[in-house]
């Protein structure tokens, strides 16, 4: 086994820095330096939720350099800037995973922390840690340019509003709109306009108005003042809330509209959406903390005392 | 006015003929002859819930003979062939009117019964009726070639399934399923296949197979074992059922699926279905009563005892 240290929750408040052993290689395993890791809302739900019974280590967006390589793995060298995301295995022959669509693996993909691996059995532990050990198919080249910290939630987030934007056809000319960004902070990204969802005249200016409303929200809210925004032949392309959704039939009857959700991406768009940003300085913004700060990053993540993520840098861990 | 004789509601259970005014001709009127009209769970839904306060005489998918047109008519003449559907007026200048949308007026389009005629703000009273009176573009002409009795329920049930059909852009190579309509049905239909849903191992063999699955089941019902059956990035339009609908979040993110409702549709929509019917020899299925019968084939449209729909024959209203 190999030793490294990690973040792990010792119940649903705090993270203390603890020991942690990773598998020694597989042939096509790839061990992976940690430099920076990016603080999701699933991380938050995982450590709030967390009861002791199992070990967990957050983290499932990062960066970092190739440290070893095990004697099958062609694709990287030691020394290469690499990406993983959220999923670290699949079983690779189902008809999802053929498809390049192994987030929808039949056999469920292998998450990259609080997954269980196929091989050994058991749990995986995250990337709030200083190295992660994985199947070289689940690795992304990170492409040179990118920022290695802002570009860590690309992984998760970047990919989660990438794949309904591909998967719908976005491009030139294709209206769309972000729910659950905020005014301000959406002019000051590039939007053209903002919409009060709130304010009765700014929302019914805009009935009917948007190709695709991706709906950043992430928590239980009524989809219809939002379905309202949306064109005839539209959707509204749920990516923040898991869980039950009601909707009344005529609010999408009225105008042909579409309800869809939206989390991950297979191998291929990830890849592809990587190239993309790189090819046009894409990242996100991020507030960066020693990851010795992550209890702290959890809480003002709770209060919404962040624009946009936080990312650790695990370099404190050395 | 004009007197014509129809059949109404006194009840939930029962319809009587009864003379029936219709309005004088306005300048884009059409006087039309009805010889056939169908008979919808819409109107069962009606007159079952009918409690005596207002006129109800139901119908909404008809077919006849032009009798009489006002003075600023040009498009039909007397003698004419003509349809009219579920919609007989609509404000004309909203962004769904002038886009051909006329289903999804903002000003809410002029039902052919139960409405309120936007005018004279009387009632408006349906196709279960002899005469009908209806402003000139809400009129379709009935490609020759069609049986008028079997193409009377294109007005309603035919557009109603035309509208996602064509919306999702189903083509060649398509992979559509039809929920609702009964094995045995479907294969005489032109079915390739079956898939019993309420089957593991028929639904198992069936996962992820459709591109497009039109759901007509009226009745409120699991959305989750037909999502099942959606293709990644495919969509399940509901065109049977008016209501809340509840959805897990993972049935629509695992494979990026859609939700949709269809129900009637514009003019233009409906002059193309009408067209593309009439190229194809399609009409519905249907059995023909005397229209002195309603009251059963109300009856026997809530027990489910009619493939597919009942068509009144008006002309015993002479």
């Amino acid at each position: 086994m190999r030793s490294t240290t990690g973040w792990q929750a010792d119940g649903p408040t705090k993270l203390h820095e603890v020991p942690i052993s990773r598998r020694d290689l597989r042939r096509d395993d790839i061990a992976v330096r940690v430099d920076f890791c990016g603080v999701c809302h699933t991380d938050l739900h995982a450590v709030r939720g967390h009861n002791g019974e199992d070990v967990l280590v957050p983290g499932h967006e990062f960066t970092g350099v190739v440290i070893e390589i095990g004697p099958d793995v062609t694709a990287f060298r030691v020394g290469d800037s690499v990406a993983v995301g959220n999923i670290v295995d699949s079983c690779g022959v189902c008809t999802m995973c053929t498809a390049g669509q192994e987030n929808f693996c039949r056999e469920f993909p292998t998450l990259t922390y609080g997954g269980t691996d196929r091989h050994d059995g058991t749990t995986t532990l995250g990337g709030f840690s200083r190295e992660y050990v994985v199947r070289d198919r689940f690795v992304h080249p990170l492409p040179s340019g990118l920022d290695p910290a802002a570009a860590a939630p690309l992984l998760c987030a970047g990919i989660t509003v990438w794949e309904p934007l591909r998967a719908l056809g976005v491009g030139p000319g294709t209206r769309v709109a972000v729910a659950g960004l905020g005014g301000l902070d959406a002019i000051r990204l590039g939007a053209r306009d903002v919409v009060v969802s709130t304010d009765p005249d700014s929302a019914a200016a805009s009935r009917d108005r948007f190709d695709v409303l991706i709906d950043t929200i992430p928590v239980a809210h009524d989809l219809a003042p939002y379905l309202r925004l949306v064109a005839v032949d539209g959707t509204l392309s749920q990516v923040g809330y898991l869980g039950a959704v009601t909707v009344e039939t005529m609010d999408l009857l009225i105008g042909r509209k579409k309800l869809s959700s939206g989390g991950s991406g297979g191998l291929p768009a990830t890849t592809a959406m990587l190239e993309f940003c790189a090819a046009r300085g894409i990242v996100a913004d991020v507030e960066t903390l020693p990851s010795a700060r992550v209890t702290e990053a959890l809480d003002r993540l709770e209060r919404g005392d962040v624009r946009y993520r936080f990312v650790l840098d695990l370099s404190d861990l050395d």
